[in-house]
C-alpha cells in the first residue's frame, strides 16, 4: 500500500528532515524513495524543476501526481494526515512557536551551512555549482556558528528546541548538525547543552536509521 | 480589549504580511502596534534581539510576554486562534501546498528582494548595514525577477498563488511586490497574469489599508 514517493538522496541533510518525520509518524511503509543524483545535477534538470521550481530536495509526490516541496510544508502535510499532529503542534501557540523555531533553525543554521557548502567549498562540483560567492559562503558559516551558540542557550533551559516536546523544530536543528558534521564545521566547544541534546537525538530510532530507511521501506 | 502587541514598521514589506493577515481575520482591534525604528538600527539592539534573535520585523508579543517572530509562524498562530483557519488551509493538502508556496514566495522573491536591498543598495544606511556583499545582492535581484516570472506562470492557470482560494501564500507574494515597488524593481513586462492578480490584490481592504491600520487600531 505504497501511496507516496519521496524524491531525495538518502544521505542528504534536508532529506533527513522528512525521513525523520516519516519514521516519527510510523509512515515509512507508505513511502517509496526515488533517488536523485545531486552530483550529476539531476535536481537542476528541467524534468526535476517541473516537480520543484526551486530545484531542492526532498520532494513528496502524492498518488495523484501532486508535488509538495520544502521540508516544513512536507512535514506539515505528513503530520496532519492522520488527524493527530505530533510534530507541528496542536494549539495555535504550539504551532506558532514550532514554525518560528523551525524557520529560525533554517535561517540561522541549516540554510547558512548549506550556503557555505555550495559557495565556499567545492560543493557538488564545478558542473553543478555554476556560480559561487565564496565571501558570502564564509559569512554564512560564521552565522551558523553563532546559530549553534543560540540553540545551545535555548537548550540550557528547555529539553527541546521549541519547548517541552520533540517537534519539527528539533528535526530542523538536527538537519543543520548533520550538514555541519559532513563539512567538519564543529559546534563551538562551549556548546555543552547543544551537544548533550544532539547525543539524545541521535539515539532516537528515527534519527539513527534515517539513511537506511529506503531499504526497509521498499523491502 | 487589546491583548497583543505587534513590534513593526508601518511601511515594511514583512510587517505588511502580518498586517494583511490581521485585517483578513478581522483582528485589528485586538492588536496594538509598537513602532521599531529600523533606520536607527533599533532591530539590532540587544533589547530587540532578546525579543527576536534574528533581528527581523515583525514580532508578535502575547499578553503573557511570549514573542513569536517570522511572518509564517505569526500568521499560523493568528489564523488558527479562532478555530477557523482561512489563510493557512484546513486539510493536510491545503496546509502543505500553502506552506510550500509561502516558502517559495520568500525564497524566490521576497527574501531575494530583501537581500538585494540590504546588500546592493544603501539599504538602511551605513550605520545599520555593517556588512554588504554587492555581488550577492545583484544575484538575488535577478533571482527575484525569475521568481516573478514563475509566479506569473502559476497565476495564468489558477486564481491564487496556492490554488483556488486566497491564502498566506498570496500575502507573501504581495510582500515581495511591495518591496520590489519601493526599489523600482519592476516585474518583467510579460508578466500580465501577475500584474492582473496584483491589481486585484491591491483592491482588497486588507492590502489597501495596511499602512494606516495602526492609527485605526489604537484610535
Amino acid at each position: 500500500m505504497i501511496v507516496m514517493k519521496i524524491h531525495d538522496l538518502a544521505m542528504g541533510p534536508y532529506p533527513a528532515r522528512v525521513r525523520i518525520a516519516l519514521a516519527e509518524k510510523n509512515m515509512k511503509s507508505r513511502v517509496q524513495f526515488v533517488p536523485v543524483d545531486l552530483l550529476k545535477g539531476e535536481h537542476k534538470t528541467p524534468e526535476f524543476l517541473a516537480k520543484n521550481y526551486s530545484g531542492t530536495l526532498p520532494v513528496l509526490e502524492l498518488e495523484d501526481g501532486t508535488f509538495i516541496s520544502e521540508c516544513t510544508a512536507i512535514t506539515q502535510y505528513l503530520d496532519t494526515l492522520d488527524g493527530h499532529p505530533t510534530l507541528t503542534g496542536t494549539t495555535p501557540l504550539e504551532q506558532g512557536l514550532i514554525h518560528m523555531m523551525t524557520k529560525r533553525a533554517e535561517l540561522e543554521m541549516l540554510d547558512a551551512i548549506s550556503i557555505y557548502f555550495h559557495h565556499a567549498t567545492p560543493g557538488l562540483g564545478p558542473d553543478v555549482e555554476r556560480y559561487q560567492n565564496k565571501e558570502w559562503g564564509l559569512y554564512q558559516r560564521d552565522k551558523a556558528l553563532r546559530g549553534m551558540r543560540y540553540f545551545d542557550t535555548i537548550l540550557r533551559t528547555q529539553p527541546f528546541v521549541a519547548g517541552e516536546v520533540f517537534s519539527m523544530a528539533d528535526i530542523a536543528v538536527i538537519g543543520g548538525l548533520i550538514f555541519a558534521g559532513y563539512l567538519d564545521v564543529a559546534a563551538p566547544a562551549e556548546c555543552d547543552a547543544l551537544g548533550a541534546w544532539y547525543d539524545k537525538m541521535q539515539a532516537r530510532p528515527s534519527v539513527k536509521n534515517r539513511v537506511t530507511m529506503s531499504d526497509k521501506a521498499t523491502a
